[in-house]
């Protein structure tokens, strides 16, 4: 057995994972490979959905006898706890395999003690190897986890001088059907998707995932007075909608949440720890423009997937409304993560920058 | 000697070609190859400066007396009048070559009817070979010839949310010192480069091209009023300027072109044809935002090129303003051309659509 762990095989792992995304919630993407006691892959497996067997259980399935004495690679440290399948740790213990190759520490303290538990065993532990990427796949999860909160992304449509709709409020189409095809694809991996109120009465939109997969996303309306229309599509029985509404206002609407007040809107940390609650993973801000900066000036978007037109308009509203900016260096820096061409338009995605370091010391 | 046209030659001379691109004005930029009687490539060269020899000229010295009985690939039909070097026409019959293969024939009525006397001595002439590509190397040079005004590129630069300053004027720098370099390379492409008075009030530019390269291009300020500064750079010795202002106004500059006022502003197809006399093939515009919707409005953008920096404001001035749009369909469309990183920067390159048939239709 060679002595350093082969990269290879983790990010094999890596791509294993991501085919669980979008139906695992609220568990994390975990992907496994098992390589026999010569080094040569054995088995293979992810975790395909929530409730079914774990990554680590599949790839042993498949390897079957040939594990023993082998090395799994998995991409997030083995659960140690009875969940709704026992713990993987225990499994790849009477698999019999010699070495583990972890690539994330488990973050939640109710399923971490796997690697541990493994070396007590006298099995050898090697952490650490390709985090960054396998981070990269489980962000949403991540995020959950460590801040308690789902990970938002937040879409928009736009053209090239950043506008959403013309002058006389028209805005049908902006972006190609490529656009709009992939925008599903995107709620498709989201466990709810959430519009303001303004949007939902200029655009009475049904924020659904088409053609259906898998269970629909939770839709939110945020909604301090309690206006969303009785018969407004957000409302038909599609998917669950929850509206949140500020304390004190009374809606004919069978999910509603109550929340305070702030000068912004709607208390939007108070949101996130409900849908924290309900165990939504990710969240998808669909916007409006005035939606869209709260959620900016309030450092609550993890990502934006904007999609840029080929066309300029020169009036008409903006894509993004006030974000909290008033001056060029408080500016919210992204960094691109992915630029690409969907069908004639622009698709680019990214993250929030790191705090620069001028402004770490700004804020001692 | 195969009967076909190899296009990886004519690519070839397209790529030569472009190396002239910035430096062969108010000429097309032109390249060419030469193949012996075996059909093995015997000389190349392009036109590299105004002035300097044709790029069949070049290419003939190069391949010297393997030239005669072969094939020369030229980008652009030889010219056949004699300006200040002889016809390449005859350049061409007189070495003796058979067969002469053009991308794209000559628009200009002075130089044309190269292809024809090559025909008259027997050499056997190919057109219509990989046209477009060739065609757009020469964009600039075949849109001053053939609509007889400068070809005009508008640059911006922005956030993603299509703003160029913060809500209180600052927006020093937006995009990246990679971006900005890139800009001086765009300029440095340039005869001349326009912006608006009221940038030349709120930024004081001096629009030269930095480090110096070639001949300056020409500056141009569009002023009504005559409102430019003495002092103000665009003024200063590092390149000549033409102050455009409405008819009657009097300005205390040397170059000064007095034009007809429109409801717009100064008359833009005034301004591009005094451009075109002073031999302006290309234009770049560099704003404001009044500005590149004048020209957006007018039909007069030949090709966009954005900056776009990962970076939201929500606020402040948008890059582009009233481009004479009211409804979604009489958006300004584009075609993407190019989608490139620019250090942390996306550079983008379109050009406008062709209309749709719909839309010619709709005209008749
Ligand atoms: N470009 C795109 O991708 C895109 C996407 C979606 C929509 N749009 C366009 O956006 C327009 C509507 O946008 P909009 O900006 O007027 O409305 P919006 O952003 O959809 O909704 C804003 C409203 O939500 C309510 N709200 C409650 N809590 C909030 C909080 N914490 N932060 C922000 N808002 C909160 C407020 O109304 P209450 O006080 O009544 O609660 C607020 O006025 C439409 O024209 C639509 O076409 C564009
Ligand atoms: N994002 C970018 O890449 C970029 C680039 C450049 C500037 N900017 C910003 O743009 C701002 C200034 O822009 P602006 O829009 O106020 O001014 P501008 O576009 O630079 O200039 C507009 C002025 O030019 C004159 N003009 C004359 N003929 C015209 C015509 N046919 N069409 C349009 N204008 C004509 C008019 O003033 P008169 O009536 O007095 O002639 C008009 O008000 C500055 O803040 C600058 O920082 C941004």
């Amino acid at each position: 057995m060679a002595d350093q762990p082969d990269i290879a095989h983790m990010r094999r792992a890596v791509a294993l994972a991501s085919r669980g995304l979008g139906t695992t919630s609220p568990n994390p993407v975990v992907g496994c490979v098992i390589l026999d006691a010569d080094g040569e892959p054995a088995g293979e497996g992810f975790h395909e959905y929530a409730g079914g067997p774990h990554a680590e259980v599949n790839a042993l399935r498949a390897a079957g006898e040939r594990a023993r004495g082998g090395t799994a690679y998995v991409t997030l440290e083995p659960c140690d706890h009875t969940g709704r399948t026992g713990p993987c740790s225990l499994a790849l213990i009477e698999a019999g395999v010699a070495r583990v190759v972890i690539a994330v520490d488990d973050p939640n303290p109710v399923a971490s003690g796997g690697a541990e538990r493994l070396r007590r065993q006298g099995i050898r532990v090697d952490t650490g190897v390709l985090t960054e990427a396998a981070e990269e796949g489980n962000a949403a999860w991540l995020t959950f986890v460590r801040r308690r909160r789902p990970y938002v992304t937040w879409k928009f449509a736009a053209t090239l001088d950043g506008r959403s709709a013309a002058e006389d409020g028209t805005s049908k189409w902006i972006t190609s059907a490529e656009a709009r095809a992939d925008v599903h694809r995107l709620r498709g991996e989201q466990d709810a998707i959430l519009a303001g109120i303004g949007t939902v009465l200029a655009d009475d939109p049904q924020l659904t995932v088409r053609p259906p997969r898998g269970r629909p996303p939770l839709r939110v309306v945020l909604d301090s007075e309690g206006r969303t229309p009785p018969g407004a599509r957000v409302l038909d029985a599609a998917a669950p909608t929850l509206i949140a509404v500020a304390a004190g206002t009374e809606v004919a609407h069978a999910d509603v949440v109550r929340l305070a007040r702030t000068p912004d809107g709607i208390d939007l940390d108070g949101l996130l720890a409900e849908l924290y609650r309900r165990q939504v993973v990710s969240l998808l801000v669909e916007g409006g423009p005035v939606v869209a900066g709260s959620f900016l000036r309030a450092g609550l978007v993890d990502r934006v997937v904007g999609y840029l037109a080929p066309a300029l308009l020169g009036s008409g509203a903006a894509a993004l409304g006030p974000a909290g900016v008033t001056t060029i260096t408080d500016t919210h820096r992204l960094i691109f993560h992915e630029i690409s061409p969907i069908g004639p338009d622009l698709r680019f995605i990214a993250r929030p920058a790191p705090p620069k370091e001028t402004d770490v010391h700004r804020n001692r």
